[in-house]
């Protein structure tokens, strides 16, 4: 048998110069995707790393195998900043002379712009780290289920999506293309909590268990604000082709400060804005804004109850 | 201080072989999971490398951190269709001997059908790379956020998907055990979204945020259907005991051309069928067919308003 | 150009020295999160290794490269658990000394009550297996589209979720802080399945699909329970900084035995209770206790049915 199956195998691997030639001529037509005569692009792979990393700069000492004391800390800091200042500007400037190549523009400034981005957003760290302490201070005051402020830090998706977003944001605000969105999706991955980078958010944002929430590119969301699992601020329904058109308008609502949205309610809209204090019960379904210290929750819907065997 | 610690550690440490012994022991009254003097099984870690390598050939010059360009893809995509051939031939040939094996059966022909399904596999590469390009087409027409196809190919969960469900399916139309599932259960926990390699799904098939997702193995959908998060297309209830029997017949729904369906809808059982061009709007469930050309939505919700205060 | 493009990127790094100061800085006023001048905390990437060589003995054979037999498994899991004595124990002092540390107590004993409770909990590895092997059952026995047990243990993310809590639950009830939950939580990134090892939950466990499941901290399950996704087993609503008030009360339902609760149904409050061989169905709503033998659906909603075009 030994040499029936090396026969066997040998007859297949002869097909296999065949295979990869059609496979490379698949495309020959333009009509499938493939990333070829590029300059080099961003690396998914390179920018996940870059996100622990970065989580090792936002919350020092939680994260790394090291000890850290007020003496280390500083060179364990410098260390981080040092190499998230190179990755960071490789990536950035591929993202940029990806752009560039796609649409046939000259990039002439893509290095120097890497740099600058990328030291335009370090610069921003110890503000993205004032606002996280609020987000874990918020996580704390709405789960009785916390023990303490670490098992918030150490264990929560809401913290590590909130994180993502923040920092995510932030390049997004830069203009840089795919990778604040390759960095968000990777927090969706992980959580299943999906924000936008572009959206806008306050500070104290709680989002309790996660799993299902999306929030929209132009979601627009206040301060103190407290979400649970399931909910949606998404976009309208929109008529087929409309997509191009719709680009960059102001699809998703507006949450203004202290407001609570029980699990598993939908609030679509641009023009949708949920007034400040109010609480918007589970399951609800809003496409109208609601104004400020409002309770909406469904009419309690009729149950039906039987008995069983009676069917 | 030390000595005592020391001592507890190996006093603890003289109990590890009874408790060695009682673990061993658990499942000699076979009641308990184990997997001894079998067949080398399938490795969930190669299956999860297998489907990142068939990314890379699936989007070629995407995932990697070479340069792809004319005059090298053809030995990067040679090379990668190279190892493909071996490591699948490998783990089906194995999936294949682990069922010979769990059924008490001779499995004479393992190796040779490893070695002929894994090429059936790779012929079908052009194929697949045709359908998911239209997937990308769709996934562009249907999200206004979407910025360009790359950042699509680069980050959308929906797309990571469908992509290892079009694959697995070919597997599991060659009748491949356990290989396709793990493929679709690794991206359902990369992503949420839920997809048995059993569904027929047609071309432009696109999902947006997608984590909640459920897509039972007898479902059909046609071609140009567009799905939101949350949405299922389950299976009727069933009574107990009658999983051995339902194995195989058709139980869940059928979705043709064209159709949307909104956020959280539930769509079930096998005799239900959604019309060509219909649209099923968010949370709405139904169990029963629906005409082409309809559109189903959920009868506004009564919903109460309250003041804050007056509670 | 390449002169100009050092000359930046020279000119930028030195402005990281600042930066690092002010990263440093930050948290002077103690409103951030930072973990410096602690004992050796927890390492969250351990915990995981851990959860991977912990299934490694709960299943043996399913999920190492090597071959086990009846000779070798000895060896094999005498390794194992030899391994996980040594890393358990570490991690268990590590937490307790962390807490100890963070309100200021001596720990004197940190490092045999990590050995002791270490020890405890591979004593109750044999009792984890039984139980695991009767959620296998109940899945087997829940789906119809389960081809044999093996797939199941290799691909279900309900038996992944259920199998982390039941070794979770052990650590909690040993007031073991921090690991319970990093375990669990790793639990709920991978499969979107969010149980708090609080939980109590009965033999025969079954959750099927299971993204967006949430069980609470003090919700109480009896046995031959089965769950579809998204369903939450949840709080009521809380008032504002109520969150300290009810730490540790009773806050989540209780399930009682052959109880099936259908997609996205959610039910609330720790003085609910679902009676023994009831039925929940998907979506429905409740805060109030529900008889035992009783069917609980909700009325069918009106839907609305269009024709297309006459909008």
């Amino acid at each position: 048998m030994c040499k029936a199956v090396h026969e066997t195998r040998a007859h297949f691997r002869e097909q296999i110069p065949g295979i990869v030639d059609r496979i490379v001529g698949t495309c020959h037509d333009g009509k499938c995707f493939e990333h070829i005569d590029a300059e080099l692009i961003p690396s998914r792979e390179t920018i996940i790393e870059t996100v622990h990393r970065l989580r090792e700069l936002l919350f020092p000492g939680y994260f790394s195998e090291e000890n850290l004391d007020k003496t280390n800390m500083k060179y364990h800091i410098g260390r981080s900043v040092d190499a998230l200042f190179d990755t960071l500007s490789v990536q950035i400037s591929r993202s940029l002379r990806h752009e560039c190549f796609r649409y046939d523009q000259p990039c002439v400034e893509c290095v120097g712009l890497g740099h600058e981005r990328a030291m335009r957003f370090l610069e921003s760290i110890p503000a993205i780290r004032q606002v996280l302490a609020t987000d874990v201070r918020a996580a704390y005051e709405g789960d009785p289920a916390a023990e303490s402020y670490d098992e918030i830090v150490f264990s929560y998706p809401g913290i590590f999506a909130i994180m993502v977003y923040r920092a995510a944001h932030r390049l997004f605000e830069q203009q840089v293309p795919l990778l604040p969105r390759i960095m968000t999706e990777y927090a969706h991955s992980i959580t299943g909590i999906d924000i936008h980078p572009g959206a806008t958010i306050g500070e104290n944002f709680f989002i309790d268990h996660g799993t299902g929430v999306v929030i929209g590119e132009t979601s627009e969301i206040g301060d103190r604000v407290r979400l649970y699992q399931g909910v949606t601020l998404g976009a309208l329904s929109l008529p087929k082709g409309a997509g191009d058109r719709l680009k960059g308008k102001k699809r998703h609502p507006t949450i203004e400060d202290d407001v609570i949205i029980y699990a598993g309610a939908t609030i679509l809209g641009g023009k949708t804005t949920i007034g400040a204090r109010s609480v918007i019960g589970g399951n609800v379904w809003i496409t109208q804004s609601v104004p400020s210290d409002t309770k909406v929750f469904l009419e309690a819907p009729r149950l039906v109850y039987k008995q069983s065997g009676t069917e």
